[in-house]
């Protein structure tokens, strides 16, 4: 008999599925799309759809020990999701009530960003670690906080939103209706943001000035960078300064042993990381120069929503 | 029979010392000077002489549970003090283990401000309380961070330092190496620091222009203040606009209940607790707007120190 938890990743556009056992290894994996339903419960039918299908098919080896949720704005204590900008449904969602009732089984939900911290503790870069961080570099900037060996959730479900520290008062305006915020600069979108202000600002060529704001990608200015386009250049040097600033200052707060960083801004490798290392060491407080380890995340890439949001569960039985 | 913790605070001028029980009550609180000794070793013969002269007048029906230390720089993990840049003993002391073999009881140390955060939720106004910050405003800032109901230590011991968040880059010079960290704005210090760059910026008339920056204290600008004095009341503004800020950023961390105040700077009051809770409330990110408590400690002025440091013994049996 297989012991598995079912993992479940709400994106904007897409969710994924699948069911993982402790060890990380993920089976039928899928996805539906999170929006065109006429509303919720007709997304939710879907998605229980598809998820009673497979239990239905593998029900003789199988024991479904817990579901785990990953979605925006979605809290651990109430276990509803509220006001997620991201998501098609306006009203407070009781998901992991709902979910618990159809398979009969422990149901947790926490955002996107916690989930990836304890997916990078339970099956990651940070077993075994008991102090550590992990920042999400996509559309925005998520973060998952883990001191004493427990994510912190604070007193109200909302903690770790790193990608609101204000960074620059009278900065870039953010969606969230402030000035400034962390994720105005460093994110996808961010540094797409950045690469505009440069060209704005200077006459240096760029094979960016022929791209669209719409059109250009994180990929691309990877790209142009690695050619030594100058503006690209100058862009991962201006996100990696703000990020390594930001980030030696959250470790005076936790003095965390490592960060992971996860996403698709990420993936600019060492364009990004080693600029970051090099700013975050140099505004260090002197007691934790050296001591702090900025690294990619060890979650494989295609699975990863899938084991943080499962990764809930086993997390929840070890405690 | 009582059952009684020892508190020791050992500051940069006095270390005090007492016997708690369990309720906050203080018996035998005394001090000794912590400078002025041939070595540390003459020193720690002074302190456990004084403690052991209350002990043996007593010991009929005192039971001597532990003894928890407050400290500049001491670390809970290792037991010593090293590196602090405030008292006369430049080596690393191994103070836990030296008075656990004086007392045979177990000792705990830790540094001053988490001293301060334990003794809050022991005795003091975060009691219930799983998720607090508390802030020490002295001649520099000190913290203490409570997440899930324990004390963030961080991987090394050394977390909760907000005291060094940079705030300016290329700010003031402080004392740890750096520019532009939050005490060298926000402290006894940083305020009589602000009072003479106002001073310099501008040409109001100030009963502060009599007085030397070694003579300026926080009484004398909260007296100014109160009088009405331009600069003054600038200088509590200005304070209690980076401190706001900077305690909106790091909410964006814990998401704490409440952030408790203590300390010098603290006693002025309205002055500076009220603005700072605007500056605050401005800049929290959205989610925490009228959810974060700021509040003056709850501890008696007076003993807080020994309370603060043999709270670590009842926090410690009660985990």
């Amino acid at each position: 008999m297989r012991r598995l938890a079912i993992g479940i990743d709400i994106g904007g556009t897409n969710t994924k599925f699948g069911f993982a056992d402790r060890q990380g290894n993920v089976f039928y994996n899928n996805r539906i799309q999170t929006t065109g339903h006429k509303d919720f419960e007709a997304y939710f039918k879907e998605l229980t759809g598809e998820l009673n299908k497979t239990i239905d098919e593998h029900e003789k080896d199988t024991e479904i020990v817990g579901i785990g949720v990953g979605a925006p704005n979605a809290n651990l204590f109430t276990g509803t999701i509220s006001n997620a900008a991201n998501l098609p449904w306006k009203q407070t969602i009781p998901i992991a009530d709902l979910l618990e009732k159809e398979f009969n089984a422990k149901c947790i939900i926490t955002n996107d960003a916690n989930a990836a911290a304890i997916g990078e503790m339970v099956y990651g870069g940070a077993v075994g670690m008991n102090d550590f961080i992990v920042i999400t570099l996509g559309t925005g900037l998520g973060s998952g906080i883990v001191a004493n060996g427990k994510i912190i959730n604070g007193h109200d479900g909302y903690a770790a939103e790193l990608g609101h520290v204000t960074v620059k008062y009278a900065g870039r305006q953010c969606g969230c209706g402030r000035k400034g915020c962390l994720e105005t600069y460093v994110s996808a979108t961010g540094i797409r943001r950045t690469v505009y202000k440069l060209l704005a600002d200077s006459t240096e060529p760029s094979t960016l000035r022929g791209i669209s704001f719409n059109e250009l990608s994180t990929e691309t200015i990877s790209e142009a960078a690695l050619e030594g386009d100058p503006v690209a250049l100058e862009s991962f040097d201006y996100t990696a300064r703000i990020l390594g600033q930001s980030l030696a200052n959250t470790c005076a707060h936790t003095s965390p042993e490592a960060i992971f960083v996860f996403g698709g801004l990420a993936k600019a490798g060492d364009l990004i990381m080693e600029p970051t290392k090099i700013y975050m060491e140099e505004n260090l407080y002197p007691f934790y120069k050296g001591n702090v380890k900025l690294i990619p995340s060890k979650l494989p890439d295609e699975n990863a929503p899938i084991l943080g949001a499962s990764s809930l569960i086993w997390n929840y039985r070890n405690n």
